[in-house]
């Protein structure tokens, strides 16, 4: 139920001609199937936005994504579920680790497909928490690049200054590499893991109100896990001028998403989701545009404080969600991404936290914008001495 | 010849629909036809990007600008001609003031439609100085808000960190109006003229080497007619580090529109025009990431260096072109919007200026990022006083 769309036939046609041209030789992801959020167009598979008005559709060309994917070897295996234009009406999979649980949103079929071992590689997006949540739920690998970084043409928009790109894999190793590939560039060395002791700030206490519990404990016993390995880490309060950016992050996204979708509000009412109609549409018509430019201040203003947030530490270390992926089908609280989102930082979730229940809870690294190299290596650190 | 595809078929039928609901009375825009550039994705006419690749793509969605028009009371007369992929290759359109000329480009036809009063609103976009230029050499008024403000979605992305939408219309109190709408605001009332006697930072050496004869002189006697007339006009030198962004604009055009154009460079490179391959493709493939990353850093250097640049000017006056349309179909330098455009200033062109063979050359106005409003009413003023 990861997939919306399989297409084995092309994906055998794509790694026969790959063959036969001897790419599998010398090209980055040279063989490995990758899946595509179905926001994001493709141009011999159907494209549907996880909405019943767009079923179907076809677009003329691959998004820069696919088509860099496909150029670097990688083969397209099919569409995966989104929920309806990646906001919150969930679509039909579930969490591999457990069929009641929600895999979390809104890249629900690309995390759940890298976490059943279906793909190893799935493209995602993130505009507030749509990559780290659910890599979070599905205890995959998930990384957002740096605010405008990587190319989105092709992928359809929720608010255009908060939209990124999201990718899925298995290791930090995997993303690096991907991330690469997607930037259309030769790939870098894997990040090395010998001789790089990250500086850690904690952000212990940011959100621990919204947090299940056993949450910030399996957080904490990884903070000390990671010192006691060599790390330099050091508690850090984030400011309210940052942790309220939550509300401000939900102005901004509702306002862009409601003239984002005017074609299908105006044109097809009936056949939005209630979800979504009294959730952010709602919310988007509420927002009066003074309102809106004041976030937009707010976020900026405190675009510009980031390296205060983050002092002499190399990357900062929270909640990738409140807890184990919920029961039932709503994708589960937004707010451990809205503010990173608002600021821009390349983040990455890493599965190595687990619940209650034994269901894997993701310790999510974030770095300065442009800092994603910085962020990775980081990454791979962690993985070798925190889990 | 402005037009790729004309549905007055549909314009009718929008018009009559448009009239049963009443919506003559209330909205903003109600009966006005507008063109749409043929980047910009419509769900009932053909989208083809200037491109036989894509010719008769039908997307499934209109673009959020497209809906907003409509929404408003627009009624979309057709798609207007674009040059290839907006970049350089050109289209059939001809200058309306005298056809053996360029219309300039990339929005060759919104510009001309507007000029040869075929439409009062038309739709463009700027990636260098695709709405500007055109403006300039069809003697219309064009405007490019400040980056970010507002949707490109369901707009073909050239490069995602410079595309911005452009606006064509015969007066400033036009394109005012018009962006509001396409903000999806309640319209402000019209920039009022009174009293608003605007402090001008006249850039009269900018790239004066690369002016025609005469367009110098054209836009100093302009600066002067304005002071005359109440405005506090000074020269400003336009520093290195600004006037050398040029260059890095180059660099980041490039690089980012081959990642974008993957899919048709790796799937349809003979169907990709000569001038595009060898200019825009070849330069951008040969753009090393370094080379990329250096140019984005000077690039954010000098937009945190904006309010030096402006002082204590409300707007900056300059040539929005190097002089009148030239002969043939080479679509003109480029070079009077890159900086600009790198900063994500809002920029407005005046059809105040002529040349020797008396057709229209633009007056550039530009304004801080967020200043819009303060730019449009600047513009009026110096419509007001400066004709």
């Amino acid at each position: 139920m990861a997939f919306e769309h399989l297409d084995a036939e092309g994906a055998r046609r794509a790694a026969n001609a790959l063959d036969s041209r001897g790419g599998a030789k010398t090209l980055p992801i040279a063989g490995a199937p990758f899946g595509i959020k179905d926001i994001i167009d493709t141009a011999d598979m159907p494209t549907g936005y996880g909405s019943p008005i767009h079923a179907g559709h076809r677009p003329s060309a691959d998004a820069a994504c696919v088509a860099l994917s496909r150029k670097a070897g990688g083969i397209a295996l099919g569409k995966t579920v989104t929920t309806e234009f990646a906001n919150l009406h969930p679509g039909k999979t579930r969490n591999p680790h457990d069929p009641r649980r929600t895999p979390g949103g809104s890249s629900s079929g690309s995390a759940a497909a890298v976490a059943a071992m279906m793909l190893p590689l799935a493209l995602g997006t993130q505009t507030t928490s749509s990559t780290i949540r659910p890599a979070s739920f599905c205890g995959v690998v998930g990384f957002v690049p740096s605010y405008g970084s990587i190319s989105v043409s092709g992928v359809r928009a929720a608010a255009g200054s908060l939209d990124r790109l999201g990718l899925f894999a298995r290791t930090v190793d995997d993303v690096a590499l991907y991330a690469d590939v997607l930037r259309g560039i030769p790939p870098e060395p894997s990040p090395s893991t010998q001789g790089f002791a990250p500086r850690i700030g904690f952000c212990a206490d940011f959100l621990a109100d919204r947090m299940e519990s056993g949450t910030a404990d399996a957080l904490s016993r990884l903070a000390r896990t990671l010192g006691t390995a060599g790390a330099a880490v050091a508690d850090i309060a984030v400011p309210p001028a940052f942790s309220r950016l939550t509300d401000e992050h939900r102005w901004i996204s509702s306002f862009e998403f409601v003239r984002n979708f005017t074609y299908e509000i105006e044109n097809h009412w009936d056949r939005i989701s209630t979800t979504l109609r009294e959730g952010r549409i709602s919310h988007g018509l509420a927002c009066s545009y003074e309102q809106y430019l004041a976030a937009r201040r707010l976020a900026g203003d405190a675009q510009r404080q980031i390296d205060v947030l983050f002092g002499p530490h190399d990357v900062l270390l929270a909640a990738s969600a409140a807890g184990e992926a919920p029961e039932g089908t709503a994708t589960g609280d937004f707010a451990f991404c809205a503010v990173w989102t608002v600021l821009g930082l390349p983040a990455v979730s890493l599965p190595l936290l687990s619940g209650p229940a034994g269901l894997p809870i993701g310790a999510q690294l974030l770095a300065r914008p442009g800092e994603d190299a910085r962020l990775l290596a980081a990454a791979s650190w962690v993985m070798a001495h925190g889990g």
